[in-house]
């Protein structure tokens, strides 16, 4: 038993396997989903992801409580210092957001009465929304990257991996301007190609897409209003990265343009190492 | 039955399938493997995706043959005509390139005497190569392009498609050219967007590289010379794709560099309403 009750703000995808895991798992006493949506509570509810409405106040415990904000990463920071404010002394306070920089310093600008906040990331994610998509074994084996800063207490930043480690992930840890410069190439500038991919493919051209054109532009299919939020928190490290990735761009569009295909396949070459190391 | 004897030249991925579901539907008295390769060609006839050694020679039909053609694009041309000159009369032979206007000009301006030649593309490859990953249902509801040209015999275009819808596939017919510029973007492209990808991932990311990440650069594991081969006969329709997807880009980057978030979302709204339709 890691907590006394975990609370989950945000029951979607994320928020609602985290909850699965936690019951599955046996984690805490007690798993409280906080949600403005009450349909997609009461769905995570049925499913189990987490406890009977009522059941949560009914009983006192003796562990610390810990809470995941799990909640657009623009309404992060401000529903973790709401979450500070009500939660009992020694509250462990983290979250799922997809930037951490802007959070994490938010937050730790605020002062925390007798609760600790240690930013995280799961990676984890899906253009799949909902607790209808939730699954238990979602962070089994997967990487939570873990963000601590000099404000970050040690016992905090042990609890913080002891949750996600409890939860089936891998921890890893990284300040949260490497994070998000990292995460930038890993899963935001992807997400930007895959959908100028889509976006410029004429209807015409639909039936003619098979697996390799699914698979590069499948997280295109992720909720607007999210990503965008998302890349108003990492904006510079985003075009570094697109700077970069526009740098091999043209360099491969010169070797066809020159048919110079000794290097091409040179490229194409080097670049199928990379990915063959990644595994499927 | 649909064919005397089917001839595979190229037992890897696509021509090992094609034997599979062959000999599992039944469509020919025969199905022989022809491959440069001896081992490759020992494995599909373990796996049953060809007939026996030797058997092949043994019976006489009454059925006019089938030959595709499963080799790289720069051999199918030189294969298709080898193939020709060795076939029965009224055998009609067919391919299985990702580039159609090269080859099927190339085949057609030799006299083909006797036998007939369509061209095809079964949008169904993978980065995965060899016999060993081919399957009978590789082809279940694909679409599969068959590219007739003037010079294409009402009979040997309505075999050519009955042969891929008897295979399970679904066809669709293009002229070689409108079937290149389409493919450009639609595979081609997407295959150097993958590759640059891969191939400007820094090490130190690769273990914070997810779903999304993977499922964009899976393709980038394809085989080097296999994919410069295919440039090589495209230039002009993957450039000017590249130059079609650059625009997007472009636009994307210039709304993220001028925080310009209404446009961004906007842009982000259009692609995710494309990909939504293209399904799962």
């Amino acid at each position: 038993m890691l907590a006394g009750t975990i609370t989950i703000v945000g029951v979607g995808l994320i928020g609602g396997s985290i909850g699965l895991a936690a019951k599955q798992r046996r984690i805490a006493q007690h798993v409280i989903g906080v949600d403005t949506n009450q349909a997609r509570l009461e769905k995570a509810r049925q499913l189990g992801a987490i406890d009977p409405a009522g059941y949560e106040t009914s009983t006192a415990t003796s562990l610390d409580d810990v809470v995941i904000v799990c909640t657009p990463v623009d309404q992060i920071a401000g529903q973790v210092l709401v979450m500070a404010k009500a939660a009992a002394k020694g509250t462990l306070i983290t979250d799922s957001g997809s930037t951490k920089a802007i959070i994490v310093h938010e937050v730790e600008n605020q002062l925390l009465e007798g609760v600790a906040f240690v930013g995280s990331h799961p990676l984890a994610g899906s253009e799949r929304q909902g607790p209808d998509c939730a699954v238990p074994n979602l962070l089994d084996g997967k990487v939570v990257v873990v963000t601590p800063t000099k404000k970050s207490t040690p016992i905090a930043l042990t609890r913080t991996v002891a949750l996600w480690e409890s939860l089936g992930a891998n921890v890893r840890l990284m300040s949260p301007e490497d994070h998000d410069r990292a995460i930038a190439f890993t899963s935001h500038v992807p997400h930007l190609l895959a959908s100028a991919l889509a976006g410029s493919l004429d209807d015409s051209l639909r039936d003619l897409t098979a697996s390799g054109f699914r698979d590069m532009t499948r997280i295109a299919s992720g909720d607007p209003s999210l990503w965008t939020a998302i890349f108003t928190q990492n904006r510079q490290a985003v075009l570094s990265g697109l700077d970069k990735l526009d740098d091999r761009l043209k360099e491969i569009a010169e070797s066809v343009r020159n048919a110079d295909w000794p290097k091409l396949t040179s490229l194409l070459a080097q670049a199928k190492k990379v990915r063959d190391a990644l595994g499927s």
